[in-house]
Formats: structure tokens, sequence, C-alpha cells
């Protein structure tokens, strides 16, 4: 059996490959790919339709985050063996390095997969609908951002109870506890939040307004 | 080590006691109950204002669902020891009952008790306040019963794929699996989702007569 860098030690990984690239090199180019993204999704909309700052900054959020949910985590959740992978295969790496701050990713743990299923089939296609509706006005545009951020906020809720209720004893060393599982997951936990009152609020005043208007 | 009826038999819960009450009784207990809170959840909202029958019916609903939260599934997230129960206490005596069907609960496996600790902590208060929202008819009832309706939706996705992707074997037989497992949860599969459709379009409705009108 070939040892592995997770914990607790014990976790049982046979077939485990370590990383190929360093962690410089994984943060380097998901920070690439997340800079062309955030620009050309900066850019879109305002070509599309006349929008404001804030609006283009949420078809920036809802681009990056879908595609994320699709691609990394739509990967993860169907790849149980990926701490197996021998090409250095990028999405694999992603992965095995994440895992020092969360090792029931490599354990593929039920409840991980789970969340990160639904994440990946339902909330990644709608993330990419909302931005679309967002940039074009749709009348669904706030309930859809609402249902999106209200999953996500649930999913990252189960993510740390289910931690707790574990031991929460699956980072290698606070560095990775802190960088990794917390870190690496609070833009889920504040952005949705933000996005949630603010839909919440818009979805009242429409409704008020409404109220009054067909008196 | 006492025997226990659960499925897998391997499972090991030290100090279980079996039931006091048949199924029958424990059937019967519940079933009185929701017809009592039926019953006052349809009266109330009629004497405080003019109600639909479908809204009565959501008032019913929520009031039901908030309460089973509440109490039974409080009850069972922060009672671990439950199996244990010497005292033939009413709400251990359903989910040593229910366990039969799932025995994650005996177990108190960590997907299930997040699960049920986010539904009965704030889905359960959430529920009584759609309720009240419905019967007075506030602005912001659509959207609340909304953000309940995907929670619980949420919730029993999670319940689902956890099972099935840890071999879906923890029914004693397959009358326990089809009655308990599916049965009993299956009004949380289809009211929150007609819900959901409901709520969407009424606050798309909403949204664009808004549009049309501040035009």
């Amino acid at each position: 059996m070939e040892g592995h860098p997770y914990s607790p030690k014990d976790l049982n990984l046979p077939g485990f490959v370590p990383n190929f690239l360093p962690p410089s090199t994984i943060l380097g180019v998901f920070a690439a790919a997340f800079a062309i993204v955030f620009s050309v999704s900066w850019i879109l909309p305002g070509l599309v339709s006349k929008t404001t700052k804030l609006e283009r900054l949420l078809v920036c959020w809802f681009t990056i985050t879908g595609l994320i949910h699709i691609i990394v985590e739509g990967y993860f959740a169907f790849s149980p063996d990926f701490y197996k992978d021998k090409t250095g295969f990028y999405l694999a790496e992603i992965w095995k390095e994440y895992s020092k701050g969360d090792s029931r990713y490599a354990s593929f743990d039920s409840a991980i997969v789970s969340v990160e299923a639904v994440t990946a089939v339902i909330e990644g296609p709608a993330c990419l609908l909302a931005a679309y509706a967002i940039a074009t006005r749709k009348s669904y545009r706030y309930v859809l951002q609402l249902a999106i951020s209200l999953g996500q906020f649930y999913g990252l809720v189960i993510y740390y109870i289910t931690a707790i209720l574990e031991g929460d004893h699956f980072a290698v060393s606070p560095l990775y506890y802190y960088a990794y599982y917390i870190g690496a997951n609070s833009p889920w936990g504040f952005i949705p939040f933000l996005i949630i009152i603010r839909c919440w609020r818009k979805i009242c005043q429409s409704e008020g307004r409404n109220k009054i208007k067909t008196k």
C-alpha cells in the first residue's frame, strides 16, 4: 500500500498517485482561467443590453461559479478514482491538492459526493442560465438567482455540519484547514447570502407594488 | 451486545431497547395529531382574512410540516441515543419504528443528522411563518414558500443520493422500504415540487406586470 499525505493517516487509498503539479501551478492555472472568464463575462453583457455595474458583477459571478460547478465539481462527482490518476490531468490535480484540506474528497464520502453532484448537475447549468437572465433582464432573473443561492448555501451548511459531526479531522494541517477547507469555500458562504437578501427584497418590493397597483 | 431488528445486521447499537408501542398505536397517535392540526389550521385562516381554498390547504400543509420538522425531526436531530430510550417516550418510539425502513437514523448517520438539523432548526420555524404569511397575505408569502420548498426538496435529494451511494441496504424488508423509506417521505417529494412551480410562476408574473406598469 502506497502512502498518502491526507488526514486521517489510516485512510485507505490503494493505488494513490501523488500530485504531479506544485500547488503554485495549480493555483496559477486556476487564476488565469478565472481572469479570462471574468473579463469575457464583464464585457459581453454590455454589448447585449444596458446593465448596471452590479448586474455585470453578478453576470461574472454566475458565469464563474457555474463553470466551476460544471467543470471542476462535475469532474469530481463522477470520478471516484481521481486520486489514482497517473496522467497529471489538471482536474485530478486540483482535487488531489484540495483533499489536503478535506480528505473526504479523496475518500469519496457520500455526503460530499451527493452535495457535489447536485451542485454540478442542477446548480451549474442554472448558474449559466442566471448569467444569461441577468444580462437580458428576464422576469425570472431574481427568483432564479435566489433559488441557486439558497441551494449553494444549503450545500455549504451540509458540508460543514457533516464535517463537525464526524470530528472535523480531515485537514493535513491548520494551514490547509484555513486556506482550503475554510478559505476556498468562503465565497460560497457570503456571496450567495448577499444575493439571497437582494433578490428577496426585489421580489417582495415587486409583489408589494403590484398589490397596490392592481387594487 | 443486545440484538436489534435493523438492517444491516452488523450495525452496532449497544444498549438498544426495542419498541414499547405497536406500529398501529404509533401511527394512530400520529393520525390523530394530524387530524387536529389540520382542522385547526383549516378553520383559523378563515377567521382572520378572506382566503381561497387552495390558500387554506397551503396553510394546513405548512402548519403540519412545520410542526413535524420542529417536534418530530427536532427531537431526532438532538437525540443520538433515542434507540436506548427505556421510557416508551412517543418521539423515540417513532424513530425506533422508522429506523426499520432506514437504519441510518438509528446509527445517527452524519448526512441524515445534518439534513434533519437544518430542517428542524431553519425550515420548521420558517414553515410556521409561511402559514402565517399566507393567512395574512404578506408580500413575502410566495418567496418564503419557494425558499422553504426548495430546502425541503434539496434535503430529500441528499437523503436519497447518500443512501444510493452507500448501497441502499438500510431497510429490514421491502415492506418497510416502500412503506417508510419511500412512502412516508413521498409527500415531501411532490408537494414542495408543486409549491415551487406555483410560487415561481406567481413571482415571475408579478415581476412581468410590474415591468409593464412602471414603464
